[in-house]
């Protein structure tokens, strides 16, 4: 049995859904899922189907190729066809703090996320024991002023080399280029320490004290090259109060960081997020 | 324009999709939103589909026809069409407590409610005021336990009356009958101060209190022969401390219920809410 | 028996707590409820009590002018001294929104608030039907460029005449000026619909939608001359998705509004609420 | 400079406040932090206070024995001093589920527990090599029906070898008896997978899933004879919907498990439980 997962968008307009649903049926698949959204300012449909072929004879590439003459040019859609075996290959980039680390690794480790860690990197060598512990390769990459544009050189050749296909920054503390964002569009997750759009930048939970909020946040996002403005995928928030001082706010915030940031990384390799116009569309 | 919404259960086979799109499409429909869901315990099938139709020669009844004809018998489907024109009819059943009442006609007099109001019913005199200042028909049928059976004839005589589609228990202190839950099964919704199955039956703030939980809650569902025990529409809680007394709880509960038995009636007013095996399918 | 709140701040020092509870107990009255909250960054002591004096000869006055001459020049206190038995009086400003309106009339009614409402004062007569079913009465004052100055004088007239405690703008649709902030410090409250500081100014939740984010909120606070910048009261978010419409995020926000301004009332009318910094410490 | 913390809780009466906070003053402590709750049912009073002494004779013996001596007989008071340099020692008790684990010693690590773990133990050996990678003394001790007393003879040897204050299940798959429960009464904390009471006993995840519940839960509490019926600690929950498989709400689960146990015992660990009547008081 083959399962594949399909993703669709274009200009909103009569008969997609049973055209699509048609076309699928003809060849022979079920649907198993299906959910759709149209952006009635926007006028754009959105579709993400799940289809099971039983015929030996099934091909995802052929499919694909079928689908693209046929359906996609005429809707003209922009879609993505992924075959359900293969899992998403994800590369994650982190510093020093270990709390989004330990927390995706133990979930990976218990197979509760659908993907492939094929390596960690960091710019420091704080966190090696982590990744030797679960076994999974380690890249120490030093990123200094002067050193920035050769140390990313380093990780797109590792990127390549292991063909990855998305990026997650767990408290990595750099910021990453434009060469590199381009080269993984809406491809980058990063967890922002705030329920953004508050608290852009650097050192949220003090920004966050200082305007003595009564609830602080975390953001999970694609990386644009506007600092912490890309889509949103998924935010959390946690009630504070005047006793908690910064340092409390800071360990409140990791709780919600690990999840966010894991719920985000879900949501991505099962392939349920699409964007457009600087917002995600999350399917269920 | 006419615009219809279609629900469906049936056991799971492949090409159900497929085919209703396609009859859709057959007739002139244009999917403006599709959503189904597999109980793969069960083997059950659930969709829900909305469809526009542009041709002035549509009618809703002879939709039904066919669909029933052709797609329904073929796969085994139970079914309800709704035609979006039609408003479905609610009648409000109360007792003493106010806070339901104001909140679900609020939201009533600002639109926000998709349904018609035909009238109150209400076992005591207190609260026609308010029902005066909202300009609804009110009705006092008192009950007690010499006249429980009367009084329901008498609520069964509006209800036809008024060609009610659904009830609303909006804190009414009666248990209602075998009768009437049989009348309007999966019809009649119920708004219960605990997060059920916790604390069934009468007093639950005391009973969550004595029991000294960290969390209260409210639960909107079905009502079914069996206390408390039908198919949950919607919960919520909120976070209690040893600060709060009973009437602390029981004050902080009325918001809970206010805002759970709104989202209740909102989404069966909508036609979101499918029963199956006393468990809700609840469509986005 | 007299039952008096106290409300401190002064420098952090030692043997503020044991003084102020000894005087207490010298003055025959039993502590019933204390807290406390030490800001370590400003140094600064807070403290809460409520206590219970039994003797017939006990005035508030009488221990209000010994408190001051005692304890307060000592530890260079800011203090206030509530009797339990004089209820705070609220103005309420209102425009054309009634879900705000309708929510605290209902509290008020129900016993739920610890407070009076002599008037409501709103810029237009839309709501006064409402005011008229509560019989609180309405004063209409319209408020246009040209009339702004006038208008809020007869708005300062009112507030003298009922001797007005604090003012309620529930979704008060003008900005009030520098002069009535003055007046009344730290005793406007405002709700505004968003998780403040995201979204600051007009139409929040057109930005929010616009933004993206998986979470909308509202904040009450205190009014301060920078718009949207005050003392943050209370707070509370709901999640969103990529399926609700600009409409739909208004519709869950004014559950939101309503919740978060109702908590915010009680916590200030109870006299939970002390101001430093341009933050709020919230007394449980 | 030491630093103790008081609890204490008698019969509500007058002066209790005054006469702790004036008997601290005397002795030359400063107190830095005081709450205090009644219980207006059982009229009780419960009182925590954090004081710090900067004479170098104090002494925390001297000073309970004089506590005792004067106030504590006097009032009837049952109380607990603890020195905060003396950090408590925690016994985990675990099975084969990591995820509790690596969150508890994830926490540890970074230094956001204020205890410490002589040792894990397991009726397992699969879970070793955590504790090996987190440095932790691990002990393998089996438990079947046939073993069960022996079993826990040993364990009991471990726990006073180890001088262990208090034991944490962290979904520890065994029922403990009644002899450990009353060695260790209020001191043995359990991670309940649901909003307890509802779903009482052995797979909850299922009984939820069952039940078709909106929402689901995980409780934490102290262990008495009564299974799951202990006085509750900690309590949170996460919203669930029809597309969610046992699988799903077994893994949304996981992280409330997580945080609701974590959290537990940070306020065990920082002496902010009393327990009275089967409930606690929770200080902030």
């Amino acid at each position: 049995m083959n399962k594949i997962t399909i993703l669709i968008h274009c200009k909103d307009q009569p008969n997609i859904i049973a055209s699509v649903t048609n076309f699928i049926a003809e060849k022979g698949g079920n649907i198993v899922y299906i959910d759709q959204h149209v952006d009635r300012e926007q006028n754009i449909f959105f579709m993400r189907l799940e289809s099971e072929f039983f015929s030996e004879a099934f091909s995802t590439e052929a499919f694909k190729i079928t689908f693209k003459d046929s359906l996609a040019e005429k809707f003209g859609m922009k879609w993505r066809i992924y075959s359900s075996e293969v899992k998403p290959k994800m590369a994650l980039f982190i510093s020093k703090y270990d709390h989004c680390l330990y927390d995706l690794l133990g979930r990976y480790n218990s197979g509760e996320l659908n993907l492939e860690i094929p390596f960690i990197v960091s710019n420091h060598n704080d966190l090696k024991f982590i990744a030797d512990n679960f076994k999974i390769p380690f890249y120490h990459i030093p990123v200094t002023k002067d050193t920035k544009t050769e140390a990313e050189e380093k990780q797109l050749e590792l990127l390549e080399k292991y063909d990855i296909n998305f990026i997650v920054l767990a408290r990595y503390m750099q910021i990453v280029s434009g060469k590199l964002i381009n080269k993984y569009p809406n491809k980058i997750i990063n967890i922002h320490h705030s329920f953004l759009p508050a608290f852009v930048g650097a050192k949220p939970y003090h920004s966050a004290y200082k305007r003595g909020v009564k609830i602080i946040g975390a953001t999970s996002h694609y990386v644009t090259e506007e600092l912490d403005a890309g889509p949103i995928i998924e935010q959390d928030v946690a009630h504070v109060s005047h006793t908690h001082s910064i340092n409390d706010l800071i360990a409140k915030g990791r709780d919600l960081e690990k999840i966010v940031l894991a719920n985000a990384v879900k949501l991505h390799s099962n392939r349920k997020v699409m964007v457009y116009n600087n917002k995600t569309v999350i399917f269920s």
